[in-house]
């Protein structure tokens, strides 16, 4: 499908996709590129890729297809030590959570000729690095691409066809409302579980203790989220601040008008909430996504 | 173990508890009673007790173990319904979410010779019926047993027995304690999910498919737990105000904390909340309660 592709950043994501390319041949070769050594060793010892080196710039030359796979907030930094070894006609794309924030931070070093197309692939565990990454990671999962006005349709279209390759589901989308969907579905969930576990963890040692041996009740689901790669998601919310901040304000509106709900004995206005919600369950049960 | 044993309500876990009495033989005879002639119907369909009633209080004639599987709110008109007809050595049980509202809603009909052994079986599905329940809901699941300082020792053993047949790990516990474990394990994480699904489910139509159709992010988690019975969940927060309210608070200023790092752009201490909550995660990993 390419002659060369360059993945850069071989964390979970990262070595995920160097997994499809190894097993289903997506190109001739494979450049994996990162800035750990301890990573690198890792990629090497696993046999992910034909080259490996924490020379970004040396990683990605020849490269039709360079993918960004580190964190939002080392985009710019990812993209700047890539730059002097970029050829003219490459298509580079990226995996972040966030793609206003991760657009603003590539284009500067994008030259003529090049094609940048956005890329979120929705899959993940709450594990990290290349160790954890599996081929099956983006079987039936969607990936949402928000290409620019200018971006060239063939290179979407080639893309397109790389990602389905992996598995995935291709969708469409504006960057910005990317963002914004994004932010319900994902980053505030994240935020919130975030939140709820870290309350627990300021709990008494006694009650802490209980609170994981009963954890079955709920919480527990909390924990898989919040176990999440910190860097990656300390960089999801300093990039995505406006529709996460404007999400979290209704959601709060929200949780304090059941707090006044509980607090007054209103049961009607407590079933009335807890009975509407089962209809977004069902919609998901039906799409085949639970 | 015991001659006849009546169940009060028929829904996921008093039809889960039959389906353990008859598979283990737990009781020579098993009468279960509801209110609902629907849930009757099905219990008879399903073959699931001896006899069927909606008595209440022919239910629990001759019984020497009586078990409320009723939503907390129902506890004292159960017990009313059922007091007519319960011998004087009988023992009570419940499988009711909060153990003090539950005691107070009890206490006034037990009469001298009874024993009163609160309990609490932490296994439940998002599924509610007799249709929904299964045998195996509560294997290798915690139920905590909140006695009171009267309670002869030798029913709380019996009840305990009872419990590990069907596949339980018992705790006793105080009941207060309890309900401040349970209202941070349990209680609060059904009332931030139920408030997240809450919010979206007040987004415009298309951002609304777009969460739905994009859930597998986070939010996906959140709307199965969103999902639950509302009757039981409206009357847990009904009647565990005080623990919640302030679980509630302690939650509330740890996400405002946080919404103010993200406005700020505050990345070390978001990296930092982000962090310590994975240790959590492990203690339950390590637990074997993943």
């Amino acid at each position: 499908m390419f002659d060369r592709i360059a993945i850069i950043g071989m964390g979970l994501i990262g070595s995920s996709i160097a997994r499809n390319v190894r097993e289903k041949g997506l190109a001739k070769t494979l450049v994996a590129g990162d800035l750990s050594e301890d990573v690198c060793h890792a990629v090497v010892e696993l046999d992910l890729a034909d080259y490996v080196t924490r020379d970004l710039a040396r990683a990605v030359e020849g490269a039709d297809l360079v993918i960004l796979a580190v964190p939002v907030g080392a985009m710019a930094a990812a993209m700047r030590g890539i730059a002097p070894g970029l050829k003219d006609n490459v298509i580079i794309s990226d995996t972040g959570s966030v793609k206003m924030a991760v657009i603003e931070a590539v284009r500067p070093y994008l030259r003529a000729g090049m094609e940048f197309i956005p890329a979120h692939p929705i899959a993940g565990t709450e594990f990290s690095g290349p160790e954890s990454g599996f081929a099956k990671l983006f079987q039936g999962r969607w990936c949402i691409l928000t290409p620019m006005p200018e971006t060239e349709i063939r290179a979407v279209e080639k893309l397109t066809q790389f990602w389905e390759a992996c598995g995935s589901m291709i969708e469409i989308m504006e960057p910005a409302h990317h963002d914004l969907v994004l932010g319900i579905t994902s980053h505030l969930p994240h935020l919130i579980a975030y939140t709820i576990v870290g309350t627990a963890t300021e709990l008494e040692e006694d009650t802490k203790s209980e609170v994981i041996k009963f954890s079955a009740s709920g919480f527990r689901d909390f924990t898989r989220i919040a176990a999440s790669d910190p860097v990656m998601w300390r960089d999801v919310f300093l990039n995505n601040k406006v529709a996460v901040l404007e999400i979290l304000q209704r959601f709060t509106e929200d949780l304090t008008a059941l707090q006044k709900a509980i607090r007054q004995g209103d049961g009607d206005y407590l079933y009335q909430t807890f009975d509407k919600t089962r209809a977004i369950r069902k919609a998901i049960v039906d799409q085949g996504q639970a």
